[in-house]
């Protein structure tokens, strides 16, 4: 067989089974290969930044790797942003690059480019396969690391000859590796500092913010009087009716100074200490409060449900001590639409299992709120800030839990970077509901612009925040892509709307029009 | 006034005055300051490979660079592809990057990366300008070595307390470096070759493509019996009725043997010497026939249309030398539309000092032959093989050129990278008419999949080339953007659809539903 049957075959022995893909000339062997491994699913996206958003997704749902499978430098380029995302919220993704033939690169052609530079940005394994007897290995070896612990985005440049050359054999998976177990005296200092008189919170992430973690969480902080706040913006957080419910910490730094005002002890579990999103003048870029000691329990590469198990028997807490949401939905709304209307038809309708894909932005403020009673359900956020992860995010995971309503939150500005995604969830038919709040502008910036503290706004500089001159038509931009789209102008029309779409396989779109809430 | 002001007064005194964006939260106080500097043009794009494939286009037009500016790490991923192919095309820019503030990077926010590594795979020069007093000079350093010669990609990357730092002071520009003279001794030794008995060609790209430049070049070959052959992708080919007509180099390597074959100088003219797209298996990378010799006349950095001056001289080439096209056109196409049907429209109609943005890929094959007679005009094409830069470079090009008609010839696969072109073509209300081939699938990658000898292929690799289930509906995706459109099925409804589109203003798409050519 040759280099990329071998690869193939090797990916889908070490169960990653899905690549999201956007190939060139230089990847052209490959995509004939996926004929001779069956089990591997090949999913066209029509950007790159689709296909590296969706492995995002998918192995956020799947706690797995998706590959993807990119064109060269500017290929790359092209997914980078949600590799950063991917990077950021430590989910791993085996991403493949196809480049050059080896012998060919040095002619500078014209898609000739360092690669592994760009590549940098977003991964600290990157490895450019140079010999087709090694390409198993190495993309063993890829898949391995992007597993972790800790997870990660493993970037394997695969040139066009190394590839096509026959010769190759598949390889057996490495042996997963397993998490570190967290130091029992750790886990006694901490249980210390709990049980202290000094207020205390434990600042959760990652895979702290999974259904069985939370519950030993809240068992610890109950059981201490201690505190629970959980980051900005986790990976994936399981949450609803019968779990346990949390508060993030807020985007505004403002807030989130209130949320850990007078905390003595910050104990940080799978995640970092608090950092403001963006500096502002005049104003703390570390959140975390003068005089409060920061301790951490576990990070990336540790048993991290372990060690929260641990520290819950450590403080004695009762097996029955944690705090559990209770079922509730919000009424359904009437009236004019706004965007806390969509989001309480969003809490009064959503069924369990449902998985959230959040790039609501300013106006999907409201949905936590609103579906915090709603039937368990995750909840996907933007983990690295970068836009443009919210649809794709959805496809992936809707590739990965075929069965699940998956629901992207999705604002306008953000839409416009990866709407292609449109198109692969109808050619996929994946079960995705996105709903689009309308407001016709870069809500979050005219928010910011005030916070920068740059006074004296003029006309040119509101115009770069304007999405109106034209105005976006997202029926019309979906409906282009394939996926049936309505729009809706008053509660009921979306009310309705939304039913009929969670009535229905296959992706639908609804433009809610909205006015800014900012 | 802050950094922000200095640094775009700073832009526009050095003769930068138009900014493609797309600004996040960090880039505010630049954006805040475009109200104190009235002569500064902010474009806004609703995606950074937008903005860098605008920046690009109208840089090829105008002859200065615009500026454009970006958010961080992964808006400049975002933009790299486009980047890319400005590099590739020695296209001047100045790209600004908005980057964390100073103090903020050590807390590793969100958005954090490592942006210098992203820039390096287009830019060889690269500035985080760390403070305010600096920042100007810093500015006027990022024009002068975009601006070149060699043009290129400059990166200044934007710290936001530098931006929002009050005590700046904007600065003159640099003084403009001139290019290199070519030593007499190469134009003398390249006449001999030229005037000897072996069969002699001129290679040319990039500002040896433009009229001027043209003639002398034709001069030359026509004098001493030998060959003008184009590079494939040159950056701008000003060509048309009064004007040399040239043939380019075939993309396919094995029609390029046949151009080349036989040859023993290649006299190689702002360009490199010809190499193979990509790498196929079993066929030669260089295609410089063997047993001929590569001399260089002028590269990037030397004044190109003076040495071919001064070599029409040295072979004493009559002022009147030059093969001068003659007008003419096709006849209109009638009965089914195809893609030959559509290029012999575009040859019939196109109007004097037309810019033709070419990303048509296989259905603009015949484009070039069919538009040789045509009024004079300009062609742009796809210099560093990155799709998704026809559509930007096409409203680069209007904004640089607002008095003339912009054409971009795009293809279905290649339109849906920056398709959100069309937003700020309309918000521009620029003279941009797309021609779009819809052919419904990546047809070029159908064929390479043979090329490269990936036979036997099977349903699931097919798959990955095609673009329908479900077809992409161009007219409702130009439309959601604020852009007419339409479709056309007939030749007849092509033509009518195209005069219509010429006779009036601001931006229009023409869907042409074509079979593809492979």
């Amino acid at each position: 067989m040759n280099g990329a049957q071998a690869l193939i075959r090797t990916l889908v022995d070490a169960g990653v089974d899905v690549c999201f893909m956007n190939p060139g000339t230089s990847e052209m062997h490959f995509v004939a290969a996926l004929d001779d491994v069956p089990e591997m699913h090949g999913v066209l996206a029509l950007f790159e930044g689709v296909a590296t958003g969706a492995a995002d997704g998918y192995a956020r749902m799947a706690d797995r790797p998706a590959a993807t499978l990119l064109h060269l430098g500017p290929g790359l380029g092209n997914g980078l942003a949600n590799l950063h995302n991917a990077r950021k919220g430590h989910t791993p993704v085996v991403n493949i690059v196809g480049d050059h033939a080896t012998y060919h690169k040095q002619f500078d052609a014209q898609l000739e480019s360092d690669i592994e530079t760009v590549a940098r940005n977003v991964s600290s394994w990157i490895r450019t396969s140079t010999s087709t007897a090694d390409l198993a290995r190495d993309t063993a070896e890829a898949v391995a690391v992007a597993s972790g612990p800790p997870a990660q985005v493993a970037t394997l440049i695969l040139p066009a000859d190394v590839s096509w050359t026959e010769g190759a054999e598949p390889v057996t998976p490495n042996a997963a590796a397993t998490p570190n177990t967290v130091d029992p005296a750790v886990i006694a200092q901490l249980a210390a500092v709990l049980l202290g008189d000094e207020h205390a919170a434990l600042f959760i992430g990652g895979r702290a913010c999974r259904a069985d973690a939370l519950v030993d969480a809240s068992r610890i902080v109950n059981t201490t009087g201690s505190k629970l706040i959980a980051e900005t913006f986790p990976s994936r957080i399981e949450r609803g009716a019968g779990r346990v419910p949390v508060d993030r910490l807020a985007y505004l730094a403002e807030f989130a100074a209130m949320q850990l005002d007078g905390l003595k002890h910050l104990i940080v579990v799978d995640t970092k200490p608090p950092v403001s999103f963006f500096a502002y003048p005049g104003k703390a870029s570390d959140l975390v409060p003068e005089g409060c000691t920061v301790h951490v329990l576990a990070g990336t590469s540790d048993d991290v449900a372990g060690a929260l198990a641990a520290l819950a028997s450590a403080v004695d807490a009762p097996a029955d001590a944690a705090t559990i949401q209770a079922p509730g939905r919000p009424d359904l709304p009437t009236g004019p639409l706004t965007a806390e209307g969509v989001c309480s038809a969003l809490g009064a309708l959503m069924p369990e299992g449902t998985i959230v894909s959040d790039e609501g932005n300013t106006s999907g403020l409201f949905a936590a709120g609103f579906t915090a009673g709603a039937p368990a359900h995750d909840w996907l956020t933007l983990t690295g800030g970068a836009i443009g992860q919210g649809l794709p995010a959805a496809l992936g995971a809707a590739v990965a839990c075929p069965d699940r309503q998956v629901i992207a939150l999705e604002s306008d500005g953000s839409a416009m970077y990866t709407m292609q995604a449109w198109w692969t969830m109808a050619r996929e038919q994946l079960n995705v509901i996105t709903i689009l709040f309308n407001n016709s502008s870069y809500a979050v910036l005219n928010m910011e612009l005030q916070r920068v503290g740059a006074t004296n706004v003029g006309v040119k500089a509101k115009e770069m925040l304007d999405l109106t001159r034209p105005d976006l038509d997202f029926v019309a931009l979906a409906t282009g892509m394939g996926v049936p789209a309505t729009r809706a102008t008053t509660a009921e029309e979306f009310v309705a709307q939304f039913q009929a779409a969670l009535a229905t396989t296959g992706p639908s779109v609804i433009e809610a029009i909205v006015a800014s809430i900012i």
